[in-house]
């Protein structure tokens, strides 16, 4: 397991399990003099902490993240900047359910295969508590993007849960903070909590699709061939755990399209190249075009639920398993801060790469 | 553009341009030993090749590969690979109209606004030429692989055409290497014959859908966190010219089911685990399953068409364009052996990556 | 600073500051199932400890590890671990002087023309505080060493302190845990404790040379062209503080050397090849031949001292300025445990790549 | 073999064998707009081209380098860089005393024990004649260099020939280009003809040390912790065949010096910080500090020598083994400008890592 480091130039290592001492971030290749405190990262911390509402998994923990090192009198100073976040809720407990048994749509039964080895308690390592270290990178490469690149903006929410996708007419920015599904459109919000509602109460779950938007990133990031903004952020995306599937702009419909109904043409605006639609979600050739740059993914359902399912033991036997205890009917909905971290992660990294490498070259038009 | 790269342990650097004097892809990291000769490689070549039947763009070019070192007396030696490919059919031309505008949904003016500088000659770098160098770097991880893991199938086909999707109650393995499109579905073929030679005489293109199943991978690949196997195939097909969405198993469907329809429920096989359905598409966690390993890719309609398009110049100018010459009218056919080489590469990557990393601590189950 | 990581396969990550709360290693690719304890790691950090004797610097800092992730029941899991080291003696004082001031020798100046920023207490990221994460990995190495490698043995020693070098005639390997400074001449021992006593009340500093040899590694790692077993070590010495050179076997006096009395000429022993000498110090083409792998290193002197010395502020005024307080008045003796865990790094991470990418390919002789 | 590839972002993979088809490097990471010609990358194969003179071997190769890629009507796209070298001197000659037979101080014995295959001929893959593929990036690295900064200047020449050491005080740059040993010492460079003269016709062979400075470096380059800018020249010149040790600044004699005596004490200059001496090498904590950037290195006597030497067979047998043919008496005087262009790529390199990571922040001095 070699490979818990992501990105390039900025590089976030990621290390922790569920329910070991602690988790965190080591990340590296942040810029010097950034000003940054554990207040402005525990932002993002507290929308992704789980026991906010009936919506959410009931364990507690207050996710409060250190910085432990690489910050000097509240501005970053170019060295790895250590992000941890201690976990206080570890019940003692009996795991004896989840020691010999493998529970279907966990890593439970690939881990063993791989390690020979694996912390089964709240999943170990597979867990998605390993995400709030991803989200407190997040706010960091944030922060460094706010003074780099003035006035960008990333933001994620819900479009779809279960069968149930938003009506685009009713996008609205302003009612994604308005609602515990962080979705844009306040009609689904209701229809989806009644929905979700019923679910929880049966002890099933269920998938989402989750939007992530970036305003305001310069044309010109990504590094092709294997570099391409788009490559970093499919990749980025499809490790969050439960994670299946990744689209940019028109994504898998881009299947249904002729090439004049999909390719964006091009205007002179005022401030540069314009387009006459976003068909191609701000990426042409794994680079930048100026526009929004659109990144949406599939959460599948979790796979902790109170039904009773087929499975086996380490010893090959049959056998039966109920995940009973604290989860998540919806594991889409906090996903949503997580795919935005990961967005800010990757536009930064393409930012230092793109003048690391390219500096003042740049084309000019018009 | 520093990130040619691709693999971990199996290192794919691909080099050139569309209208250079060559291209071809430096692989390092193959494993020593293994039986290689260029025409094993020349066989998924040939299957990418354009020009072969009039669905596919009329280039000629042989698409001949030389292997220039890294292979002594028709082995392997561990050391780096270079296969080359002549560049051929390199028309002199007259190449002013993009040379001065930027074609829509091409990375025309990505480049230019990144490094002010292009090879504008048949897209230069960003041509799907580029992945002639992939497929024979997939001929040399296929025979690795093949030395390996033995009976490990990787293949690849076409699942929909523009809104016309295979019906997967006529899925035939042995259709796929029968018709043009590379599916499984002969009555598919036909109509997609018929839809695509309309479309083409209007000189129109479509996207398509194309997946990829890689079978008798053994349990257990699969590097976590950020080197999760579906991370790295995300990334992979996400990387190839026109990609725009990458599914794992269900895919995007995976947002409408329930957790109960969702995990596989896990049953002992007389060689192992088995599942009692692949909604995971043979990822769990990150880690393979041992089932068939499912991806599948939205290309989308290539942006040379002949229709008149909107666009600027270089000097800022309104333009209009139409891309004349050979052009590919679904070129979602060409990318099947693309996708089936890049599943190639990855499978062997993450091969080399588990026997280094874990060696022979698996876990045994039964 | 985006390069805190070092190795291909086992890759050790260090953070943290001299004066922040805590520094450590974030290590990635530890093979799963080696049996791990704070305590195993603890004799390694005690060899390093400050304020041992009166030779080495009088800070006091327990460095007591701790483990935060990736060790379950007391084995490894394949996932991070998480190594830190609180930092307990940061006594609050004046750091006026340094602030303003650069001081000669040290990274003060450069760390500021590069970052525009520095954590100025006790030199911050450049302090040689750094090395403790180091030690605290490369015991972990060693763990991994002893499961994969029974019977390797990796061990440190100086052999030269100032202008005063060993009498190889007297190498005892015994004798080097006998003495302040791990030396294998119990002559030199006592010799060079008068010397160093007489620099240490005069406020001054001296350099020294360091050896260490690996025993009982395998033929066959390294990994040519340029991830080199002597290439991997040379920058491994030459990456810990105030190193200034690095030699393999022969090292500079190769030069002085005529072809025939340099190259080891090879016979067959009763377990494989055996060589007349080692002037290649175990290494041929970058690859290990089963001999001892001779590693050297000059250590300069430590730059605090207690003379005056010459200097400019950051207003770029000239100054003067004495580096008061606890200083080491030969660093090298510390760096015999850090010189060790590097070496334990490299042997592991390229016993790791070699088993990835070469497997069971290796050439048998006789 | 998975790593021939060299530095972080202007990325140069070698490739071939000494009697393959053809060798190269693949350069990625390129800055784009950077005039380049193959004549411009010839001078400096040039240099390094045998058969030069009756010191270096007869061996007639034309080393004739041609752009394949990332070039567009004479400058840098920012596209991969292909530099192909034709073989064309392979004679066909009877191999059958090292097909079975290991040389003394070669690799042949750790390839065959690595791999279980090697391609004998000449060396294959670890043979020298992979450094011309290093000289052709590295006069890449220097046009891109000559663009970003403006009068820097990279020069590399001998200091020592077996025991016999130029006299500092007869260094005189001009004289460097005047002999065939690029010394700077007149005097020795005849004394040294004569001296190496009597090895060639003896057919034994010599080591030499080779001094390779960079001036004009700015301040500031270098990635602490693992990526120092000495960490990296360290593994730069190791890396280069039959190399053995690397001194920065003062070197393994730093072990001598007193902390005064050591310690480059610092004044203002007309532009900024200089020093009262170069103790250091130019460089502080592993960044640059201004200062000529100042490498030694020591090459070992080639192993090809006329003098019987005991060895065994592939089959464990003992056997006696001559090295006839064309050798080099002393390989180092091709080393210099090997070891200038792997200085050329490193300097390039942090140059680009610095302005991606660090961008606008450095601090002013004065």
């Amino acid at each position: 397991m070699s490979l818990n480091t992501f990105g390039h130039i900025f590089r976030v290592t990621t290390w922790g399990e569920s329910h070991g001492p602690a988790l965190g971030a080591t990340v590296d290749g942040v810029p010097p003099n950034v000003e940054i405190t554990p207040e402005m990262l525990q932002v993002w911390l507290d929308k992704r902490k789980p026991g906010q509402n009936k919506f959410t998994t009931q364990r507690r923990e207050p996710d409060e993240v250190e910085i432990l090192s690489g910050v000097f009198e509240g501005k970053t100073t170019g060295t790895p900047v250590q992000l941890m976040i201690r976990n206080t809720d570890q019940r003692s407990k009996d795991y004896g359910d989840i020691v010999e048994k493998f529970r279907p749509g966990h890593a439970d039964i690939t881990y063993w295969q791989k390690y020979g080895i694996r912390d089964y308690r709240g999943g170990g390592r597979s867990s998605a508590r390993e995400t709030a270290a991803r989200v407190a990178a997040g706010g960091l490469a944030r922060a460094a993007l706010d003074k780099l690149v003035p006035g960008i903006e990333i933001k994620g929410y819900m479009t779809q849960m279960g069968p149930h996708a938003i009506d685009r007419a009713r996008f609205d920015w302003n009612q994604i903070d308005q609602n515990p599904f962080w979705t844009p459109d306040a009609v689904a919000a209701d229809e989806w909590a009644e929905y979700l509602d019923g679910l929880r109460k049966s002890g099933e779950s269920v998938g989402a699709i989750i939007e992530v938007v970036a305003r305001g990133v310069p044309a010109g990031l990504g590094a092709p061939i294997y570099g391409k903004l788009d490559t970093d952020l499919a990749a980025a995306m499809m490790s969050i755990n439960a994670v299946k599937a990744v689209e940019i702009g028109e994504g898998m419909n881009a299947a249904c399209l002729t090439g004049s109904a999909n390719a964006d043409e091009i205007y002179m605006g005022p401030n540069g190249p314009e387009y006459s639609s976003n068909h191609a979600g701000g990426i042409l050739g794994g680079i930048s075009t100026g526009q929004e740059v659109v990144v949406r993914f599939a959460v599948k359902p979790t796979s902790s639920i109170l039904t009773t399912r087929k499975t086996i033991t380490k010893a090959g036997e049959p056998a039966e398993i109920i995940t009973k205890g604290r989860h998540d009917p919806c594991v889409g909905i906090r996903a949503v801060p997580v795919g935005e971290a990961m967005m800010a992660c990757v536009i930064l990294d393409h930012l230092l790469l793109h003048r690391g490498h390219v500096g003042e070259n740049q084309g000019k038009i018009g």
